[in-house]
């Protein structure tokens, strides 16, 4: 997946090499092989819908707080228009797909947060309130980057049937794989700008790294989580 | 200015009663009357101009911590559209006014920040690390809602050969006063969800004021520092 | 536990009425339990100190963000001695016992954050990152009086030969004891500073009570976790 | 002042070499030399001792806010241990001298901030949210090291007589100047974990010295205000 940058790769790799391949966990966990061959109960896609809402709401926050610690205008710029996108787009499609399945946006709302979801979410936030901008952005990685190999890996073999198609449509777009694109852009220059260009040689590049296993480690207990 | 909403008609009655009328000093400072007038230096316009983009990248941090903040979806929406408006729209458009002065956009971005415009962007995102949503906006009130008051009082006179018309006409267009009741309404229910529908018998409304009345009292300071 | 202050008693109440008596389940846990009758497996505890180590790291943070956000001499001078006494006393006595049981501290700060762990400490953190100083108390809160109250029950009815009498002695002793009073009255007197001094009439009780029974769940999830 | 670290002794020489010769402008400035040969009005030393009050609880807070950012054990308690300091004795110490001289404790938290007093604890309390640790800690540092060097060049020529020399004591004790010893050290190993040994090959290095030079601007800006 160079195509996401050049981070992404080295990070990528990283999380390959744990112990239990973490990185294999989360984009090949059985809820992502259920949904792309239709047998997830729709309960646990249900499930799912509901705590990813109250996720989506964190990530924009975290997002947010990228546009707080930015330092150039073009950080600013796509970090910006991310928390737009998510906030007065995305979370209102996932009322639109809750809304066809009977759950309104109240119930949405107030649905308690599971603690895998806490973990996760505040784990990024703390990356930003406790390091800089690539703090975040190594947390918040491996979200935006794992759901577009996701969904590109299962459009390939979807079946015509398939409940889920919508779900997997999304992330595998052109749209959202653009998206991608352009993140792994603003990773790699705020790499460069603050570690120099030769990423492994920084004494931050560990720490950088651990922060990108930490998150996929918890979204695949997410996916464990919605499976519950 | 009823139609800013209920929090900003009593904060700015406060601002206006302490020593010295400070909403007087912010909105009819000698730089705003310049401004009405047209007899306002053009070195004064453009040094305002440069250390006023500086101003908007800080600015849209702390609408970005706004977003951080916010507990409801309403208050995200409104948070997040305005730091996208701020980053995507209206820097882009102070650098098309100061192209056209000749500046470009490297030299905006290498000026140095003023340390009247220090205190008063910093003071607005402290108010954030510091606080809750209603502290940051307390703080962030007085640029919103000072700037629809000034383009509304100068539109009223402005000659027509005004070489300042086209800033004018921005914070007098329907679009800005459309803005203005919106943070003002934003404003009052993330007030009456923290401190009740009775403001000024919370506890946290003399703080809240007080943060007001700097933020007004540092607007100020700005309008003398361009006239430097 | 009315010794512990106003607030505690009503979020104590509201935690224990929550569905399946979320105080109870976190103060009287089986890990509390088998501590108390000295049948907890020495693994079990290892495992919990070395968690508690980090634990304690980011606990202290959080502590350290109460003193960013106090807004008063007193509010900074009870959080200001609190971190001093959890990174420069607390923390040490954690690395003591475990070096005692042959643990060194490289391999106390090498562990892996459990997510039960990350889930705890990052919701403090983010609890003060995006509301205010009462916020951030609400989410402390059941640590300090949880571990008051099971030091104080457990110290009635500890055999001589438990081999946990130290940890049990060090939450029943009248210092720690002193600690949870004198938290109480700031939580107390922070409050009535911000929300008036009858709590459950404010906006903003319900949102308080339900991050401190959110709080009081992930640390019954911790003694879970280290069970494990 | 090689004594006060490798970092510092950079930094400084770059804050030398500004126009202007930003750190000479602080450490020698009308108001210091006064100090020194006595002949400061004790009007202007305590307008000055009453900012620096309230200086002095944001400077705590900034101080709070590195230990939230602290990364490593020796971080923490470094920083842990200077916040207590300051809010449990520096801040005291204040108080008593000003009671000395007829102005109470009230009277002191009561003094409406000055925006110089505002453009610097805002300034360094905000390095710290956009930043990482050696983001604040650049920020933070001018203070600290400049006050050592003020006191310690005052100390060599201060007569018997002079009224401040308590106040030249104090910074030009064996015990502050322990303090401006271990922060260097705190600064030149947080440096070293986070940009590697050769400082001045980072790419954050001009930013860095940046905002060091800026914090020295805005402590001459102190100087200036304490005198008006």
């Amino acid at each position: 997946m160079d195509s996401y940058g050049r981070a992404f790769g080295l990070w990528r790799a990283s999380a390959t090499h744990t112990e239990n391949d973490v990185w294999h966990a989360y984009t090949h966990h059985s809820f992502v092989k259920k949904l792309g061959d239709g047998s997830l109960p729709i309960e646990a896609y249900l499930h799912y819908l509901a705590q990813d809402y109250l996720f989506l709401m964190h990530f924009s926050r975290a997002w947010a707080l990228a546009v707080v610690k930015s330092e150039t205008l073009s950080e600013m710029k796509l970090a910006s228009a991310t928390v737009d996108a998510l906030v007065n787009s995305e979370m209102q499609h996932h009322v639109d797909i809750c809304t066809r399945f009977g759950i309104d946006e109240q119930a949405l709302f107030d649905a308690v947060e599971a603690p895998e979801n806490l973990a996760y979410t505040r784990y990024v936030l703390d990356a930003g309130l406790s390091g800089d901008l690539v703090d975040l952005l190594a947390a918040l990685a491996p979200c935006i980057f794992g759901y577009g190999e996701i969904g590109a890996a299962l459009a390939k073999h979807t079946a015509d049937d398939n409940p889920y198609t919508e779900w997997i449509q999304t992330y595998a777009s052109d749209a959202y794989q653009q998206v991608c694109t352009e993140v792994g852009e603003l990773i790699d220059s705020a790499l460069t700008r603050r570690i120099g260009t030769d990423f492994t040689a920084s004494p931050r590049w560990e720490r950088l790294t651990e922060r990108f296993v930490t998150a996929s480690r918890l979204e695949a207990g997410f996916w464990s989580m919605a499976l519950k």
